[in-house]
């Protein structure tokens, strides 16, 4: 329900917010200069109170089987066709808006919105977030059954970090708003004459209308820094979910119309477009002139196409990618299994930072147990991922399901990429029976072969032992898969310092972001809010990073005005 | 002459540089973020030495009928074909390096001088441009004789006045490249356990090779923003000058070759593309793979082509526009004539923030002389334009020289555009016989008519007085014809503060900075570096503001290493 406050409330009520939330502005710029570890929300979901999860699960069970509670304009029809994949229809419907109605919305609601400048939309932008927080397990249970994550991954990675990473947005796009005064006397010697004075004014524009289209796997974490980024520096934003992940976009328009409402602007400064059976909105809404940014995460053909085709508007991708581990040498044999099976593991490897290569020197590996050929180590590392899976209920935790019918199909065709060593198994999840759950497989390939199926992505639980000539070879194949292909994350194990630098050359000339001899709780495919850049813009795998300067930079322009200054005193 | 400095100087040479430039560097980054009046360079010609004109005059002598000193990657011929717009050939030919040589060259430059980091490399563009500065007459005099600006406005736009956009875009970017920390330690805590810490390092990595696409109008300013912007972060930039005006960008490549050089660098880092006698290399070099930043001003049809068929390449561009003042009532009315008069009569009005259209009510103008008619305000504005430039010496040092044929082609063609009100004058250089010198003209049309030349840009000494049927429609033309056509500059007159406040509204909606009442030693179609920001991106005339964050900061990425902090203490 969506209640707008009089008029004569709306200052204080404004006030109200920068002063609640300026701090927390405040430690997110901090930290996103420091880049040292900084958390805003807890990621441990039992901070959210006793009855957190049992509500959670209320307000998701609520939406089951309904239309969406959501009021925008344009509504012609209402939309929706999710399926859990732990195997049950959600049944929920979501208004459809008018392309026509939608942007003519978007677009008038921008004025007030543009007018009450970078620190009155800071502090909405981070209250909305503040809500979202609230609702964690709300989103939990609606990106779980969107994804097929399991609960705590969904918990965190689609609730918290999410919204990490949309604090951290806010926090860039306020500095790069306020890097320079909002106005300014310019008052030039003239030598003997009376000097030049002018009283300039700058005002923050937006672009106009943004559009954010959402991912199947990520449906949070990937939209939100574009969303508030185009949010918080004007712009009136347009909510594209995947049409299997649409449940956790439309809580997240919700509650950002909601507390837009409340602070006395037009909530259809974020509204949801969702997909018909038959449509694809996206293409339909990123050629419209009035909209002027995209923020994109998907398949790389889409994503191209939106970079090529869209003249008018600025376009941030994450596209796919073909993410590299070269394994040379360690002293923690066993500790880096484990990192490694945790990694290809999690969440099925359904995520763009997943590993697929694991790049290995035909030589073998030096370990604190003796060399490893590339056979022995494909053998211990499938070993270390049957290890990690055997407890059902603790595989399931891992695991999840399989997000969509496209990963299973990918899947089941693995077997013909190479040699397999590790075969996907299915589990049966202990609480729900018609869940799809897959364990990873693992083929081995000789990197000089004339298949290449490994210089593909292949999305989902499907991973490569790669074997090249020797070290200079799988650090150079590292670099021409991520130049080539694209990729978001690379590692390294290495007991040599030479090659641990040689890998970090290679790293900085191909633009992905390394990391070295992980062998404890942190892993290649976890990015942290506020310390690790999400992706470089460097290579295939996405234009932009979540988060920088670049990312915020352009979504918004500076109009000046001037006139002399005894204009101004008259 | 190109010296290559011994390596164990290199490291005193790079630090002696940065340290006499660091003071320089942070007045320039407090600059930009007070926006007041600043400058950095004396914009007097006098200023710099009593024989400095006579060297400045000397050196360019030196490079007629020659061919110009320059030593670079890959040269198989030599071109040139300068023609000076006071009436005689250049005879000045420049190296042509064959395409895949300048690439090849400058890709293979990149390494070191990425990986000097952004205090070596803000210092080495400083030290350029100061060396550049030193030159600010015999640039004068190159750009004087490529563009046909008078000598004192060839020495301030061509010279320090490009130096400070130079430096004010090395300001911005040493900002955006040193916003967060070169590293930290990510310490998490672990509840009981000990906690995750991991050493990050934040390297910023160039796009790679930049492209500068220089204009024959203004070859300096509107190259330097991108040249140093690309190069001080990290990129190799190939400067492509129009054929019309190249040697002004010779000089600048070559100065800049020689300190790159000085401080061990590879000179390759700034290279010129010269167009042979039938080439478009612009296009050529555009889609280039290696290509990944362009910097563009010139015609819309090569910008938009630009813009939409180089997806490899981060693009800004300049372009045509249609820039309006409205015209509404004043306190000063010969103040504001006088105003106006030097904004059309300055460089014979090309230049990409000279007013095209004067828009006025066709109900009249209130003055402090009375009412006065569209026509009576037309007919006064032609007189103050005989006024200004009744005397042939001072005319000739407004107007300059016309700088091509199509402008002139133009010009002879203006007289269908509607009824002319002043028509263009030849006058006789007292200096240059054969220099080609032209008044503006002023035609009046009706805003409503059917013939709208007055809505194309008529680039050069051509203005109209458009009349409309009241105040708002004149404000809503300027924001009509600023969203369609594009515009750079934006200006009103008006003793009104509902229609001040009205006009900058329909400014910030169109996105053109706007001018109001300027009557005084301030112009429309000036633009003072670390205060105004010149384009906005926001409408057709350009994509980017010289210079903003979003102009810097999309030239460089940022790749991060990570590793467990014991990994790195051992």
């Amino acid at each position: 329900m969506i209640v707008r406050a009089a008029p004569d409330a709306i200052g204080s009520q404004r006030l109200t917010l920068v002063e609640r939330h300026h701090e927390l502005r405040d430690h997110a710029r901090a930290a996103i200069r420091q880049r040292g570890y900084w958390s805003a929300f807890p990621e441990n979901p039992n901070a959210y109170g006793d009855s957190g999860e049992a509500e959670g699960k209320a307000a998701f069970d609520a939406y089951l089987g309904k239309e969406f509670p959501l009021t925008q304009a344009g509504v012609d029809t209402h939309v929706g066709s999710e399926r859990s994949p732990f195997g049950f229809e959600l049944g929920v419907t979501y208004p459809h808006s008018s392309t026509d109605g939608l942007l003519a919305a978007a677009a008038a609601a921008i004025p007030p919105w543009r007018d009450a400048g970078p620190d009155v939309r800071a502090a909405v932008c981070i209250e909305i977030v503040t809500q979202l927080n609230k609702r964690s397990h709300e989103l939990a249970h609606a990106v779980m059954h969107t994804t097929g994550q399991a609960y705590v991954m969904a918990f965190q990675a689609g609730g918290p970090h999410a919204q990490e990473r949309a604090l951290e947005s806010i926090a860039f796009a306020y500095d790069e708003m306020t890097r320079h005064a909002e106005s300014a006397i310019w008052e030039k010697p003239q030598g003997k004459r009376p000097s030049l004075r002018v009283n300039k004014t700058f005002r923050i524009a937006p672009r106009g209308v943004a559009m954010v289209i959402g991912c199947n796997t990520f449906p949070t974490w990937n939209a939100y820094p574009g969303l508030f980024a185009s949010l918080a520096t004007g712009n009136a934003v347009i909510v594209k979910p995947s049409r299997r992940a649409v449940l956790p976009l439309a809580i997240t328009v919700a509650a950002a119309r909601d507390v837009l409402a409340e602070a006395g602007f037009d909530p259809d400064l974020v509204t949801l477009a969702a997909d018909g059976e038959s449509e694809r909105r996206a293409t339909e809404f990123a050629t419209r002139p009035e909209v002027k940014l995209i923020d994109y995460t998907g398949s790389s053909d889409l994503g191209q196409w939106l970079e090529r085709n869209t003249p008018q508007a600025v376009v941030f991708t994450e596209k796919a990618g073909v993410n590299s581990v070269v394994v040379e040498s360690t002293s923690a044999y066993e500790g880096m299994l484990d990192n490694l099976a945790f990694t290809l593991s999690l969440y099925s490897g359904q995520m763009c930072t997943t590993t697929q290569n694991l790049i290995v020197p035909r030589t073998g590996i030096d370990t604190d147990q003796g060399r490893k050929s590339p056979d022995e180590f494909a053998r211990d590392l499938a070993g270390a991922i049957d290890g990690l899976l055997s407890d059902t209920r603790r595989a399931t935790a891992i695991l999840g399901a399989i997000a969509n019918s496209d990963i299973l199909e990918r899947l089941d065709r693995s077997a013909s990429f190479g040699t397999t060593i590790l075969a996907s198994r299915a589990i049966e999840h202990p609480e729900y029976a018609h869940a799809v759950v897959r364990t990873p497989t693992l083929i081995a390939v000789d990197g000089e072969a004339e298949l290449q199926f490994h210089l593909e992505e292949q999305f989902g639980p499907i991973s490569f032992v790669v074997t090249v000539s020797d070290t200079s070879a799988a650090l150079r194949l590292l670099g021409e898969t991520t130049s080539r292909c694209g990729a978001i994350t690379a590692g390294v194990y290495s007991t040599n310092d030479a090659v641990l630098a040689e890998a970090e050359r290679v790293a900085l000339e191909a633009g992905v972001a390394l990391s070295e001899n992980l062998t404890d709780g942190v892993y290649v495919n976890q990015s942290a809010a506020f310390s690790d850049f999400h992706a470089t813009s460097a290579n295939p795998a996405a234009n932009a990073s979540l988060t920088d300067a670049a990312f915020v930079a352009s979504r918004f322009h500076v109009v000046q005005s001037r006139r002399p200054s005894e204009e101004t005193e008259k």
